[in-house]
């Protein structure tokens, strides 16, 4: 169960400190060019040490295609893209290897499968994104003229407007936190500096938005474009929850004010409102689809927790290591590059 | 893409006013006495007509079990479970035949196949979710003594309290909401019948409560338990947002608060607070999962609204039929019936 | 397990004695003008009864369509093909419900599953092909320009001439067999008409060619057209071999005899003789496909066999009912419509 | 469509002369020890090189495990194994850059994809093929006690006796031609290696036998055993055919002959022949599987042969290179390979 997409097909692959870790993307169009610059600036995007917010980490992620390209061109075949670990062997992993560690993966797996790579999460780790992000990329190369763009708009309790059209999407990558409102974005900066100088972490939320999307994509009723891009984003580590246009704050909607009018802009069939997200029955409409995805704090403190270990027995489980103090920052072409490879999957 | 599972694989079909609804239930354990009269006091729970805040509109929802049962035991072989429509020519459908109803897939339908089953809605119906019901109540009997139990939590701005062991269950099916607040389900009553009386709709939110649950269900990284249930849930008529444990309220939160610290307890390894929801890195760990799912109002509402014809003409689309002022309600064992179905998959 | 297909679904159900059988199409396109009459010509094909050389069981074969269908046109929602049993009742199974008849299916749905619908074979029996060809009909009429026509082209050791292109295929329904060769046409029928009167059966081989290929069908390395088809083949009851193009002859040849020359016939690419069956690796290359598919003697047969019954005893099982004495002429259509199934769902 | 299996998944990836050829299966059961000694092993006992009858082209085919084994134990993560191309630019590929190669791949791959990796047949190479016995060589580690092997039975017109118990299995790896009667092999080797020195080619068959089956593998009516053991074989380069049990020889036999007599050896139910080879309506009854598998002979010959180019105009393509003159001594591994991985997808 390590493939997503039924058409355009992600295999991910790897642990967070084995050999690397990896995606076999199957079901790319052939005779793409691709533009291998571009899939190394998405796995910067994601890459730790970006700044003094994310964790400090050093991994270069670079990237090596193993299969699928030829002069540079997809031919239809697997294309695999591999991103070794360098900082593998760099820690001392013993202090968890006995020990569960609380809101982690650690009990869970190993009482699932009865053994588990400690070392840094192993296969629970999200730098197993990092594959992901490149399968994205190339999902967003096959995309063209669709633009997927998320960026974060809650930290712990500051938000954005909730109205994207605000914004300037061209601040996004000018600020650390991946903010489109400059002044939040600073608080936010603030306050997840000061979280971390606590050794704690925060949560927040990612906002997504596609824009220049065709009628048509989704399959009723269970592949609908809402469902699968919400299987998609809560596979990502750390996600709680996800809505798309109106969302949770439908639930207290009326009818009358919730309904998208439908109108006739010059030729163009298009609603006046867009509560829809732009899906009707699981089908894009081809206004803008717009959701929200919301994350959890990181797990990892730099605190003493309550916890057992394998054999039962209560410990204390000491924080340790260089862990983000807010996920969102990082999660951001996270999120672009599962949606990219979603609606890939079902224009295919 | 009818077809929801892997192992327990339920494949969709019918439309709202065409013969009937139906399921086809593969990988259904074989030797299962089927209590049938189950099966439709969970359809009962569905149909509509239960009171007066649901439509009026009569099905008796008789199912007819077509293959896959012998001597009342599963055999291994696919479950076809069919439900015949009733209702189905009773109602003249032409105006809006060449209409498309705002917020309704309507458009969409029409874009995408170039063809649409007018009637009702036909396959974008929520008739069809009888047979998922259907399948959910072959799914219960085969989890045995895991409990799922579904609630109305919310409708419009009224809400109940978010701390659900305060409740008592036995209430939920005593009201016509199905809140398990007798106060609170009173008010949304009164809510729903004010608001279908003023010929509009409004919203609500179903929360799911899984006890009994075993360590280990749940694939990484693309089969997450919450993943599944996501996408199991998105895919129900109307619902706009999925979210799980601490969901959307956990992004405002710390990780020194949010994580769960975890214990031996008698034994049994178990954790104090449980914002994780039951669910550690996509696997269960054995504490309740909890999950809220978030509905539009209803599309039909009984005003004329702003649209287009399949010419692109404007025009008014006014309101007929006999439709829900609200869907939470007839929702809650909708909500049950896929959980119920992720369980078994997730189980095989 | 029974779907076969990825784009264009085929979910089989049903068992021989009881209510029905039937199939979900999921994954036609919409818009399909449905020729209703010609689903029902495709079931006459298959039906018991036809001749003094099948089984004189009475089936009418008599469909419904349960969804999918509007106005006689399909609309991309799944259609719903269902078969009732009338014959069901008629008999009695008491002597094979503890008996494990000698090469069928007794044994090993028993132990499988633990329970078996054991009147008239249940889910094994070969009446569950009726829903295949129902399926087929509908896939044929997808497939349009592309011709497929299986015929007989072995009964025990009677065969026909290996070229296929000396035969007129009109012939083939003109006789009871199915042969396109009248004079061994003629041979076979009294060949099985003798293995019938004996109260034994006998095997046969189907031949199916495919011609008006587009190239390009089949999806290396794990769709290949070829290994899909043969899949298909041998998912039907009694198969017990499958070989295109060259088949098991081709692994007496040498390569220099065996590669097919390519040529530019007036600007079209062809091959001067065709060992590769119109596929070269996985893909079709625009040349006719041919294919063979052999089947076993029906198993049922009138004399007495030693076997054992279900607590382990000896007994001989004696013969009853009304069995084909061979299956092949009425595995014809069989064959054809999984193979539309297979080319439709590698076109989607 | 690059992925083979359903819970033990095996997604392919690589070219003959790109950077590698790989796999990653999915669904491999945790906790298991791995030999890596013994994948080697196979790998070995398929990689060029290995006799003068077969290709000289010289790949030491060593092999990495990039994920999913931890301490050389299984972590129920996708166990991805690569084994980088080490002759990747040791040839010139210029003269077929333009050229179809007669009965290869070349045309189709042109012309689905519209470009194709020409050096070597790039994705349609036998090549590709390692990764799958790799993925083998872990599926029969799972599976333990049941026993796979696979041998030459066919080369040309030459072949063993029919009946496979004759044999002593411990023969077959101690001659070039992997057949296992002494004086035969002995026979082919000198056929095949006149062949190789007339710059000709020659097929043959690979039988394969299964022992210590348990009951119950196989999942009607899409799933069956055989049927999806056909599928496996099919995929592999240059395979025309699969029979199973009686295969095409059962379609001249009668039913009185054919049925398998069913009786009660000292508590074992079991068969007096096995003319079912192993498998009754789709699912294994314990008694030994035998299969057996076409190739053809390879395309590849060192004359020169009537072709087009890629703009139509008629060419001699001549043949150039270092290839097999007959497939099936190294195709046999890869029988067992695919195999392995299909009783194990079966048994999951």
């Amino acid at each position: 169960m390590n493939t997503l997409g039924h058409n355009f097909r992600i295999t991910s692959f790897g642990e967070s400190h084995g050999v690397g870790v990896g995606v076999v993307v199957d079901g790319c169009p052939p005779g793409l060019k691709l533009d291998l610059g571009f899939i190394q600036k998405e796995l910067d995007r994601r890459k730790p040490g970006q700044s003094k917010i994310t964790t400090q980490r050093k991994e270069s992620d670079e990237f090596q295609i193993l299969s699928g390209v030829f002069e540079k061109i997809t031919t239809g075949a697997p294309i695999t893209i591999f991103i070794p670990n360098e900082d593998q062997k760099s820690k001392d992993y013993s202090h968890i290897k006995e020990q569960f560690r609380p809101s982690h993966a650690d009990f869970t797996y190993q009482e699932k499968y009865g053994i588990r790579d400690y070392r840094g999460g192993g296969r629970s780790s999200a730098r197993i994104t990092a594959g992901w992000v490149a399968a994205g990329a190339v999902a967003k190369q096959v995309l063209e003229d669709i633009s997927i763009q998320a960026f974060v708009s809650q930290v712990g309790e500051l938000k954005v407007d909730e109205d994207y059209s605000t914004f300037d999407f061209d601040e996004i990558e000018k600020n650390a936190v991946r903010c489109p409102d400059p002044k939040v974005a600073e608080e936010m900066f603030k306050l997840i500096d000061s979280v971390r100088k606590e050794g704690d972490t925060i949560g927040g939320v990612v906002t997504c938005v596609i824009r220049n999307m065709p009628v048509g994509l989704g399959e009723p009723v269970f592949g609908k474009l809402h469902a699968e891009l919400g299987k998609a984003m809560l596979s990502i580590n750390a996600v709680k929850g996800f809505e798309y246009g109106s969302g949770f704050a439908g639930s207290s909607m009326r009818g009358s004010a919730h309904n998208d009018a439908i109108e006739n802009k010059d030729g163009a069939i298009t609603t006046k409102t867009n509560f829809s997200g732009g899906i009707q029955g699981g089908i894009s409409n081809g206004e803008d689809i717009y959701f929200r995805v919301a994350f959890k704090p990181v797990a990892t403190i730099m605190r003493d927790q309550q916890s057992v270990d394998k054999d039962g027995n209560e410990v204390m489980v000491s924080g340790k290591g260089r862990h983000d103090p807010c996920v969102v920052p990082r999660a951001v072409p996270i999120v672009e590059a599962l949606a990219a490879c979603v609606l890939v999957d079902l224009s295919s």
